[in-house]
């Protein structure tokens, strides 16, 4: 099979939304009037964001999943993406499993698949996603002192499922099962995202980590924070799962250290604060305040007592962890 | 040098057109009342679409020079592009050349970087560009019946210096040195694509080869053409350097089997003979009618007897070259 064939099989669907889809030298969107377009590219690299042994079509899920996240961070609905695949070989059970994936999470989001690019090289996926605001977006730097520090869904469980399978870490096979789910499949909060319009001030996806990736809103907003380590610990959910214990690690080490848990960490007004358990009831995604946005720099973690803790996690980064 | 620096100081610069560049979670853009998007992402791989010892300051510009080329062939306006850079290691001195020679033909286009991903793997660069359109855009399928065939610049040079590179045919070093700047820094015909709009019908750019990407416009028209051998043959730079008769090929076989060229293949009116002609003019890039469009179905090749001559060249397949 070569090149259009295999982009024809799998990876072509005729123009819904856009004016122009696969098959051209570019596609063509019209956007709406009034409308903002937000644009975000991930990439996916074979042994580094994913095992070589990862069922193809969580991989599908993923690589489009973690673009989504980054539209929900900004409050965008998704519209389009294109894809640019580099595969070793031409193996069609792994496309048709891999392409499954794909466009189960778009059409669960309305995104189309718009064009890119099919080369033969190293296993790397790269999604580039096109959503649309209006009004004002959720961005990183509009956190405001006093503003309530939440956070959607669970945290953590992404992390033990990757320190069980580099095997720094006794997880029972029934615990990895349940928590490489979000690993491997993770949800992108595009439904809060946009309920949060209006409502939140400053968000971003947690990718690396909660604190790494609170230290960007924190200093894109010139602002400090404080969480409280009883309300982020709470966030873990394989805590509940009786094989638990035998890990021997705490939950709030899980939490704050994370990663790929594309959960959104955003910041609210305290009057706002009906209104966000309101967009997360409709949306069905669980929130927890964890802290509140100060104006003093700085990230600090305090427990029940309000007494300071260490905290020396560090976040992901792709070349500090070769 | 993180993940984080090595965004700051080689792939960030302030915001111009977009409402917000690179930083958070998506990048901003404000497409203009009336206008189209164009989208096209094009992925180079190491070892595949460049040789490992290529000079990092003409992989930037093919990187983005192959993505513009696409918008070229639509005739859209490049806005902006997202840069996925899969890296083994920080190599300082390599993304100092590698950005400035992206940022030269990003300059030279007024085409803004506005986000992207950053991580550790094998070397892959995925670009998606961003362009506008206003009216009828350029594409493959509005080819008409009795349309004159064109192509722009020169044809061949990059596959000869390819063949030379691999050690496929004997190239001197002197005409090495001149073919070898068609494959290292093609030039994106975007000027002559904004000038055709209105004037051509269907237009594609030449990335795997004169007859192979003929062929995508002539099915996508549902349209035969007839090439002009002659005519075609003259488009190859190379064989008028002093060195070129000792290559021991015909200059017919690489223009036709070509590849990395990025020149426009176009079809216009007969009527429109003279306008094409000043926006070549216009645009300062040189043009040749090589052939004529028909509704009989085929691609056929014919001496200045108009007697058929064998077509058997095949186009570039990323998939049946391994």
């Amino acid at each position: 099979m070569g090149e259009f064939d295999l982009i024809a099989r799998y990876f072509t669907r005729p123009a819904q939304r856009a004016l122009l889809g696969v098959g051209d030298d570019c596609a063509l969107l019209q956007p709406r009037p009034g409308t903002q377009l937000a644009i975000s590219s991930d990439v996916l690299v074979a042994g580094r964001h994913f095992f070589a042994d990862v069922k193809p079509e969580s991989l599908g899920h993923k690589a489009l999943a973690v673009n989504l996240s980054d539209l929900a961070a900004c409050g965008a609905r998704p519209l389009a993406f294109t894809l640019a695949l580099s595969l070793p070989q031409v193996d069609e059970p792994w496309l048709a499993d891999f392409s499954r994936g794909l466009w189960a999470l778009a059409d669960a989001h309305n995104c189309e698949l718009i064009g890119g690019d099919t080369t033969q090289g190293p296993l790397n996926i790269c999604i580039t996603v096109l959503g649309e605001t209006e009004g004002q977006p959720l961005l990183r730097s509009q956190a405001q002192p006093g503003d309530e520090l939440w956070v959607s869904g669970s945290l953590g469980d992404a992390h033990l499922a990757l320190q069980g399978l580099l095997g720094r870490l006794p997880v029972s096979a029934a615990l990895l099962e349940q928590t490489r789910q979000r690993l491997e499949r993770p949800t992108p909060r595009v439904a809060l995202g946009l309920a949060l319009r209006g409502i939140a001030h400053a968000a971003i996806d947690l990718s690396d980590g909660l604190v790494g990736d609170l230290r960007h809103v924190l200093k894109a907003s010139g602002m400090g924070a404080t969480v409280q380590a009883k309300l982020a610990a709470r966030l873990l959910t394989a805590q509940h799962h009786p094989d638990w214990p035998a890990v021997g690690s705490t939950a709030l080490a899980h939490v704050l250290a994370g990663g790929d848990d594309y959960e959104l960490c955003f910041t609210a007004p305290p009057e706002a604060h009906e209104a966000v358990l309101q967009a997360a009831r409709l949306t069905q995604t669980p929130v927890t305040r964890i802290g509140r946005i100060e104006a003093e720099h700085g990230l600090r973690l305090v427990d029940a007592q309000q007494q300071p803790l260490p905290l020396t996690v560090a976040s992901y980064d792709h070349f500090a962890h070769p």
